[in-house]
């Protein structure tokens, strides 16, 4: 039901999942978020609504009870399945693949309206933990090549049902956007003998830089953390020099690592604090045009899998040349034709403008390590 | 004011255009467009809301008076200017530039509520004549690398005014997505000796392909022109092997040329034609979601300028190897974080489905070339 296939001229990989669709039904212009707890499939008594329960955390038996805090199950509407054997399958001058993965949807917490910034620390924590656990689960399977975490937050974000949940889905291929990180760290390596998010986080937290032009004015001044928004004693959270949406932030762990599976528990507990931190103030930025919560995506930009049995020829420097790290998106602005056409983002907030707009934000409660 | 600069780790040039944010007020939860004739800026009587016309289409003296029927102006709300001295700067471990270029709107009519695919043959064809001459202008300046043309349609679409427009942008780089365009196109014409386009061109319309796995079993039948849409003498309109998004079409010219800029009068009226069908189709085929009209962008990916003065290495075999088109993108699906985090699309609605569907829309009059 579900194929991957390559474009022939960009070689960039799509997802055809038309067991997905209920068209043309599905593509109503406003999608109403399922809101009552009585309907919704997530909270708890209705866990005979989801798939059978891959894990909870913590741990528990029996299974598919009420009595859980973060509980994981397959997506209904998955968009790759395990079901399938892969296949690789040139058509002529196109190739397809069988569409294998896993597809899963991590329900946050059994409350059905904490978002994830205010959940109690330790709550978060078990969040990122569960995120750990799947990652070493999944990449056990030598077909796995790529997972994918990443959360849609608020109807504008994506978002098709309202209680709280994170997803993951594995490829058994690359993905487009990872092979460009994968390549450009590898290629910065090489030239630099240093990780480039290595450089970035001295940079960032401890460059100051000034630039001026032929007649001596100054073109540019950066003093140290211009771009910084939060940091911790693990982690940094700073907007992107080149950041392609408003608001646009990048969480960074200070201690080189390729796999978010090798996260410990102290940096568990420093990127949930961080996490909130930095959506916190992101809410508290733009109170003003969004009351609740502003729309966001987040996603995991970890190693491939280093155990897949396939071709694999550019995962041997990936240990040293990579450095996983959360990318998070405010759903601002619309991407439209010149972003679709070109791939250029046109971004209205410099970063410097927002990082400084979130620092200054002022959060109510500080959430503290203890 | 307004900036590009360059990704350090995936290469990819934002635009920082800090100068057209009123921020936070700009981002609005919902955008209302301006639907008034007298407010609008567009309007024939309101020439002097937006800044001095460029040209109008056919040409005509005075200047800025109300008589015109195409009329392109400089955007108000530029993200790049012409006033800008090109200037790359790098910054530390980071580049920029400034952000040359121009940035215009092609009013495209007098009229507030005729939408593009509702125009006249003959006022279409003027439309698609404005493109042209526009792109032939702005290509003798050296330091414009690369048009992009675009037409963001309907709010959901990202037009922020309704009345019926199209915008062009350039940029002194070469977009990300025309740059994949460019390097796979060579790789294959190195490989094939033929332009992809041309390849592609034939097996949509001419083969027949079917593929049996080792058990003897078919795995596919793909008949010739599964994924067509329309065709008509000197054009096809077809949904990609690997469509990003639901019921997107491509449009090809049969004769190769890989600049918009060499189409011919006859290419043109076929232009206008098919362009007309398609949209037609399109709104047709989901006339239940959108009674009005689909959302939608298209985008033109035409060759980068070949009279442009700065290193162009990747230019040489451009007449030969790229094929100029336009992809056309409805807006039916959010962009969440699973796509903005890996590149990856998860399309719902498999291409053959959505050009048979697309195929079969009854439209209630069907443009004449007369």
């Amino acid at each position: 039901m579900t194929e991957l296939r390559r474009d022939p001229i960009t070689k960039r990989w799509v997802v055809i999942a038309a067991g997905r669709a209920r068209r043309p039904e599905h593509f109503k212009r406003e999608k109403k978020q399922v809101s009552l707890t009585a309907s919704c499939p997530f909270c708890p008594g209705n866990e005979d609504k989801t798939p059978p329960e891959i894990a909870t955390f913590p741990e528990r038996r029996p299974k598919n009870g009420p009595d859980w805090q973060v509980r994981v199950v397959p997506n209904k509407y998955n968009a790759v399945g395990v079901d399938e054997k892969i296949k690789v399958r040139p058509f002529g001058m196109y190739l397809a693949m069988t569409g294998y993965g896993a597809h899963e949807v991590i329900i946050e917490s059994p409350n059905h309206y904490t978002l994830l910034e205010d959940q109690p620390l330790e709550h978060l924590m078990l969040i990122l933990s569960a995120y750990k656990e799947r990652l070493l689960d999944l990449y056990k399977d030598p077909n796995i090549k790529q997972i994918v975490l990443y959360k849609n937050n608020g109807s504008e974000g994506g978002a098709s049902l309202s209680h709280p949940h994170s997803q993951l889905i594995t490829f058994p291929i690359v993905p487009h956007e990872i092979k460009d990180d994968l390549k450009g760290a590898k290629e910065y390596f090489e030239k630099e003998k240093s990780c480039i998010w290595c450089s970035i986080l001295e940079w960032e937290t401890r460059t100051n830089y000034s630039v001026l032009d032929e007649d001596g004015h100054l073109v540019r001044n950066d003093p140290a953390g211009i771009r910084l928004v939060y940091k911790n004693s693990n982690f940094i959270a700073y907007c992107p020099f080149a950041s392609r949406f408003p608001y646009e932030m990048h969480i960074i762990p200070r201690r080189h690592s390729h796999c978010f599976g090798e996260i410990n528990i102290q940096e568990i507990r420093e990127l949930a604090e961080i996490l909130k931190v930095a959506i916190k103030k992101l809410n508290a930025a733009l109170k003003e045009i969004y009351p609740e919560s502003v729309p966001f995506n987040f996603a995991l930009h970890t190693s491939p899998n280093l155990n897949f049995k396939g071709e694999s020829a550019n995962f041997k420097t990936v240990k040293k040349d990579f450095h996983w790290h959360i990318e998070l998106y405010p759903v601002l602005a619309i991407a439209a034709g010149v972003e679709k056409g070109s791939g250029i983002y046109i971004n209205i907030v410099a970063p410097e403008v927002a990082a400084k707009q979130l620092r200054e934000a002022e959060i109510e409660e500080k959430p503290s390590s203890a």
